[in-house]
């Protein structure tokens, strides 16, 4: 532990052996002989390595990463962390990636089957892939790994819970900020702040706090307005460690003394938060948890006025399939790590939104995110 | 003005109509009909709007700026701020962005010559686009849109000075915590937070903040080592205005009495960043401007140890073409602004990299980063 809640040093090792097996048995399900990986996440989750130029070559027996000369020393301790140290080769070229593609990583290749992540991959850099690998038959397989991260492992929910716990400490000292005459972008400021002095390596996005009329806005970004007394305020913020970022969202009254309006309001969207939390188990349709939600909001007259979805999957990256709308296909599945995140917006009145994340287990779910709740801190 | 040196409504606007104009004139001696814009900095530049899903479609009498339901407002609200409302009309699809490809947008681009940005397209909205248009002649345009932004506005060039104004003064206040026991992750944590009290909106990028023996290692991410009496300290950060990140390198010793080598290795990079700057001006070849700093670390026994480029161009991004590097291929240009940023880095000793941005002139350069140098602040 260093002043903070958090040190990296603490957290359990990720072991990246299992997961490159599981992908390797992903890639003889799907009748692939390889899988060229770029997208930047991807990389991470199967060999640890975090630089910001990485792609990875996946055969049967032999993986390839291929950086560039910043980052020779980093990939080779990233990749010995991460249980892969002697499993991977490590390339670092000065020109293009693909120009590392040469030798037997090509000769082996011909005729083979090559998916590659066409929800990444640019075209420009296709056409350099293609030009690398002559007579391999490149497949495009969007999300097949992003398939693969879906269910989180043990560390990867300690990660999020750690970086949900430095958010809920940094929201309780943040609450004296709470006050008249405080800017939006201010308080975003003073909560990121506290946030990395509690151990968060950044935060997992860009911190939204949206008061007044402004607070009907779902994604405002924090500017020069300051808080009145009897504004609501929208804060929808995360922690990052090692990677992962949390997420959760509070709405408060400035001052106390909410409203009738205001408290009616809170309460149908805090009921349908709830209402969703509560129906939350292995085996539930993703789209019933939206829909859940979305009656109790309709029940109360307030349908109209919830605009965006119920909520998304979280790890490596904010929003990570599966979601849950009302367009979501599939079930909820064991060790998913889930928002539910209700909100009614009422334009030059105000909004609210409440917003938790959960673990889903086979009987309910487990809530990582526990700052209290209501419209009075 | 608000608490902070930087108001964004004290800032000049920027007036997108003529960007339209010259991305025009661009199209036209390209030979092409119409350009399909999705890298989110490009969208940007062009139109103004800075939300997380813009795709353009420029054409010559027309532009289509398609976005989803949480930004219809925000849309509206940015074009009409840069000069566009009304020139370009806004479609919000809660789909696939092509879908909203219709009725006259496709059939008048039948066999027309649509160009595409094939350094950021994706191969799979790649295939969604040559589906949603029919007949159209789709030709990969790596860069154009890129190369509009290199040499910038006096409106973009307000923003980058106020950046780096609000780094400045937030380097000056956080240098009391450059002491002894000061974690490089808390004085990267402190630092940032100035800024954004200071008015920025955000970092420009992940500050560099690298201690002792970790300050051999140019892209070092600050970790829970503590400050010594004695480490060089190598602190690389920059402020973000209005979209635009500012970008500068101070090397220090903690305690202030630099060892004779210490003082031998900060002179060598010191001496190479300021003949860098010296002989930037209109014409100067871009490879010449990293020879002549290299040149000086070669003759103080240091070449070897210099192992990165001098420097890159920034705006709404901060690593932007052109760079200056040994392989670069052009001059510099009236209005570019470039960052010079030789350094030296002995593993096992330590590392010292000195950086300032630079306005090019036609005689010569203006700098923006006005931070003293020195081992010793």
């Amino acid at each position: 532990m260093s002043n903070g809640l958090a040190d990296e040093g603490d957290l359990v090792p990720i072991d990246h052996g299992p997961r490159l097996e599981k992908l390797r048995r992903e890639l003889t399900e799907t009748g692939l002989d390889a899988l060229w990986v770029t997208k930047a996440v991807n990389v991470r989750w199967v060999c640890g390595f975090t630089g910001s130029n990485g792609q990875l070559l996946v055969r049967d027996e032999c993986v390839l990463l291929i950086s560039d000369g910043r980052y020779g020393s980093q990939a080779s301790a990233e990749l010995a962390a991460g249980g892969l140290g002697g499993l991977v080769e490590i390339a670092t070229v000065s020109g293009q990636p693909e120009s590392a593609l040469s030798g037997r990583w090509v000769s082996e290749l011909t005729t083979k089957r090559v998916g590659f992540e066409s929800d990444d991959l640019t075209t420009q850099r296709y056409e350099r892939l293609a030009a690398a690998l002559p007579g391999a038959q490149l497949q495009a397989q969007p999300g097949l790994i992003d398939g693969l991260r879906q269910v989180k492992e043990p560390a990867e929910r300690e990660r999020l819970e750690l970086a949900a716990k430095i958010a809920d400490h940094a929201l309780r000292e943040q609450l004296e900020f709470l006050v008249p005459g405080i800017t939006e972008r201010t308080f975003a400021a003073e909560l990121d702040h506290r946030m990395r002095l509690l151990g968060a390596e950044d935060v997992s996005f860009a911190t939204i706090v949206a008061s007044g009329e402004n607070s009907a806005i779902p994604h405002h970004r924090p500017g020069e307005r300051s808080f009145n007394r009897g504004d609501l305020v929208v804060v929808d913020f995360g922690a990052k460690v090692d990677g992962y970022g949390s997420d959760m969202t509070r709405t408060y009254v400035v001052g106390g003394d909410p409203s009738h309006d205001q408290t009616r309001l809170y309460e149908a969207v805090a009921d349908a938060q709830a209402a969703g939390v509560g129906c939350i188990a292995e085996g539930v349709r993703l789209a019933e948890v939206d829909s859940v939600c979305r009656s109790v909001l309709e029940d109360r007259g307030y349908g109209e006025a919830f605009i965006h979805g119920t909520g998304h999957s979280l790890g490596l990256e904010i929003h990570e399939q599966p979601m849950l709308s009302s367009r979501s296909v599939g079930t909820l599945r064991t060790g998913l790590i889930v928002t539910v995140e209700p909100g009614a917006y009422l334009p030059g009145f105000g909004g609210v939104r409440v917003e938790d994340s959960v673990v889903v287990t086979s009987g309910g779910c487990q809530p990582i995110t526990h700052a209290p709740k209501g419209l009075t801190p």
